[in-house]
């Protein structure tokens, strides 16, 4: 369904990027998880533009509002959890221009010829702002987690922008070193690389792609519903779902292709009483299923589509034109996708685990 | 949902390998579509075993019944579509080692982990024979397409198997071209070397992997539903539910992450009064919608897990074993991955299609 | 899903009685359709407390706010349509002694048992404030519906309050009739009577239950999908899920038990090109589709359970205790069930009505 | 959604009168549940056709075959479990007639004006036959709790046949009783005399309608989801959606509206640690989640539309005629509704409990 994901703990997230705010309802969050709104906005920090020099300059506290679902005493009630952010700095003068002239690879033009109207002012729909309500159900998510598998933690970090890449292996980097770098990259010389990379492209008008990398440690054995929802499938859903997102891997990815079966597979061993393999290239998920190994994912983002720079496009009435980017816009969204990346895995993680809690008798 | 996918056209597959037979129940299909049942077997006879000798050697027809939601004149009569094909070569004591040790990289062990039971004879659900359903739906999808979208065509072929990397343009490769190889790839060269590849890793008892592309032509403008069931985030899902997928690109993919913004995005011009675009880095999606050009995918296959090799394993007693593959099993997937793929898209499309003709007015 | 209704038109509401509101966030609405807060808002007046001496003294305006989805000029957009309305009047004093003592035939004691929590103050999720979401988005359905269906008109009203009973003719009844008295019943010397009825109920501290006609006239044929989806089926599920529906019926209903096959079957005739039948004893329906007749459904409401009379009851200790009711109650539901009946009669008929258009070719 | 049914236990029914057969699959049952073929036959012959000289003459082993999902021990594997039933006694010459006019009051006029085509014979989808489906996932449900709640059952009655009634209590039935006696009554006076009344009406070619009566013991408190699954919305929704089915009352149903609240609330009190109510009007459901006391519901079912009387309608061709009823009808659905409003109730409770299984914590 369009702006709805989940089976059992759904989320339908609304909102325009110009309009009265942002928000999420969560349907099918299970009752007595305790849930502060601070949680939830320190995830909403993350991704808030102009926390860096490297984002938007949009200036938005992005705070929410829990206005349901949530007991006076801060425990979830297991009724519907509606969650608001409020539109306070929108500026839509900056996009009159864009009000009949469509940006090249940005949504303008699919979504006229989708629904005969958009909001053109900020992306409407189309804006990143609309991973507010994504971020915000993430972390309800993830305080459920918290309950139901205490060990489980998703992490993710930038691993690449444009041809900086950030070699440290998955098994070492940690929340606080993506945290400590305003690039979210996992060891702080790429993380200088990167950003001079980003203002570089800034500085031209233009604007720089990249990869995330995401891994879920802890995870318990039996997640994903095959054949159709596999979890490999879903989380898939969820990530090329996210704006910008063009491809997505999980294990070895694009790699498997030139390793032979006898070096891909991955040999499983008894480590005490758990069946465990030397090798990951499963990315922990095997038929679909997760086998206890931590789930291994990378993502590309593609470069922003507003640019600040003359291009060649066409008008809603069918006319030749050219466009100068004007706005506020990040030059590179990785940095602000890694919290994205956390949420969806999250989101998607514990509709798997309710699944599997209905199943098991 | 597990074993069921769409809104509108969904599915509901079934089957074990070694079970009376696999099936699906299309539900939500329009009515007055001619189908025969000629058309679908003309689809499962390629994804059919024994059809080379690339593939698995198990001799099995693959003819379908169909059931139900046909009318005697060879029309759909808007019911439930019930599809089935019987089983008829399933040996089982080939895989008697696998009853208690785990194949490696296959879904043996996370099923017992999951389900606390599973069909071990020839892999059961978790078998490459799940996969008739989806390839009868998708002819069925595809019939429906020829009446509603009558331009519109899928074709998936062999990009590469193992190093071996076919390079013609996308553009140029034709139906006739990936059917006049038994690879399935788009030119009679590679896939010499391809075939060369496959039959030599077979006969070390090894496997071997790769990718397939798959283009989608004449597309109307406006399919997707933003933000959770964006275009490629529905075909990311079905793909990614293919047994052996790892990996997904839409348009550039993980290229994308080399290319500034303006090099990346795809400027809009006029051909007549038709909005096209210079470059399809979008892969004919922006913002979740198609934009009217060709949809461009990419997707990673791993090599086969089961091999004719002893490998280090553990048994469903949890003890420490050897297991060297028996059975029949393709020493590369890709070439049946390919009509596989090409029916994992027309049935999102046909569900994409449907539900873009509720919303217009 | 628990708070998610509809396939294409999809609502899911939110918010408790005493919490910061009360909302819905309406998914799949079609785009380019004139819509204003004051049509919702003009529902929402018949739902409000405080309408009439009939119904509970809370004073709340139940203004709403549009958050997403509509353009400033007021026309949908295609993307999810969020509507909140704020609660200003809670006073949660006269519920403490509910905090842990349940209240006969209400639901304290059943989400304790279900959730082992619950909002106590005001009935929480319980609440008839809960019903302002489906009024609010049966607004927006009948505003789609106005564009796609111009004729369709939903017409409830009270038949019964009690023993009193209104006799007229559904064929005759008009909204400005039903709209021009209190009790929202057909005649004059009935609502009368019915008042009467209600206010001596309500003097004694107790509480009166009632039946409410629904009729959808200038219905499409062609409407509902066999055979879960019946459309008599999708509107009791819709019905029975409003607070303190105890009862169904379409067409004949429980009458029909005394009728034979002879005297209940409707006969076809031909008026000018268009079939009709010569009695609606089908109530509209056959087969679970639209014969484009009137539907015609009775609903049944119970007394309100909260009483100001004393009652024997426990405590969330598991003592016995007695309770008398205390707090802000409507003594009769119907007056206000009338615009609930009606709004979910729209968003059941607007989803049928996008899938049929799906299905049509 | 149209022919699929659930949440978490998902049937899919498919199937013609005069096709090859019908069918279910069932998605998301439970692994590890001992199943036999037998225990879906014991179900289906209850509703057989020709089971008694009360029902239709068509000749129907409906004898099951399980075509996967279930472990050669007779255990289901968690993976999709489709049964299918074979049409053998099909006699389409006595539809010849209906090819081309309507049967007033059935579904053959909708059909055509729905998908503009219908499989005339039997009575194509529209046949009761549909019901195979429901039967036997039915019994697959009853398998599951008989598992998970192995107090629960459900047991179905005849209460009503024309005017001739039954009046026993609903505590004293039993399963014995009611399969004491070809109308599946609750005692073997009134059965004696409801089947007198049938066998009247047959001779006259006219039927019959009525009431059946469903009641489930030993429920668990906390079942259904407010707001819009409630439990007594998703029984509602089942029930209506069998053929025939025109009304649908939980607890005191129309009833309720001749009692003030202080006389139709049902006091609480504890019967050791268990909370009770010294009345059960709400019927077993408070606020749509049940309180561990029966749930008690009653359906009404209208005469069979096929009569052997001539009657006034019309032919697809749009003009007047006359039909009188050919083939091989029931002349009251009543005794053979019976399993399958058991059957709807076990698919819906089953459901549910898995529902609720995936919140507790």
């Amino acid at each position: 369904m369009s702006s709805t994901l989940g089976v059992l703990f759904r989320i339908s997230t609304w909102g325009e990027s110009h309009g009265a705010g942002i928000g999420v309802v969560i349907d099918g969050c299970p009752p007595r998880v305790a849930l502060r709104a601070e949680e939830i906005n320190a995830e909403l920090r993350r991704r808030r533009p102009g926390q860096s020099g490297l984002t938007t300059a949009r200036k938005e506290d992005d705070c929410v509002e829990i206005l349901s679902g949530v007991s006076e005493d801060g425990e979830t009630l297991g009724t519907p959890i509606a969650l608001l952010v409020r539109n306070t700095d929108a500026r839509s003068s900056a996009y009159d221009e864009m009000q009949h002239t469509y940006r090249p690879s940005h949504a303008d033009y699919t979504y006229d010829a989708k629904y005969g109207i958009r909001a053109w002012a900020g992306g409407g729909r189309a804006s990143a702002r609309e991973t507010i309500g994504r971020v915000a159900a993430g972390a309800v998510a993830k305080a459920v987690l918290r309950v139901l598998c205490p060990q489980m933690d998703v992490l993710a970090w930038v691993e690449q922008v444009g041809d900086v890449r950030c070699e440290v292996s998955a098994d070492r980097v940690t929340h606080e070193m993506v945290e400590s770098n305003e690039v979210r990259t996992a060891d702080d010389s790429t993380a200088a690389r990167m950003r001079e990379s980003i203002m570089s492209a800034r500085n031209k008008g233009d604007s720089l792609g990249g990869t995330v990398r995401c891994v879920v440690r802890h995870v318990p054995a039996g997640l994903g519903d095959p054949v159709f929802d596999k979890l490999e499938a879903t989380l898939a859903h969820a990530m090329l779902s996210i704006p910008a997102c063009k491809g997505f891997e999980v294990g070895s990815g694009f790699g498997c292709s030139l390793l032979n079966g006898s070096a891909h597979n991955d040999a499983f061993y008894m480590e005490g009483d758990r069946v465990r393999t030397r090798t990951n290239n499963s990315g922990g998920i095997q038929g679909g299923i997760t086998n206890g190994e931590d789930i291994l994912l990378r993502l590309a983002f593609k470069p922003t589509a507003t640019i600040m720079m003359e291009q060649e496009t066409v008008t809603d009435a069918k006319q030749a034109a050219t466009l100068c980017g004007k706005g506020r816009h990040d030059p590179c969204v990785l940095p602000r996708a890694v919290p994205i990346v956390e949420a969806m895995a999250w989101l998607v993680l514990v509709d798997h685990v309710l699944r599997q809690k209905a199943l098991e008798h």
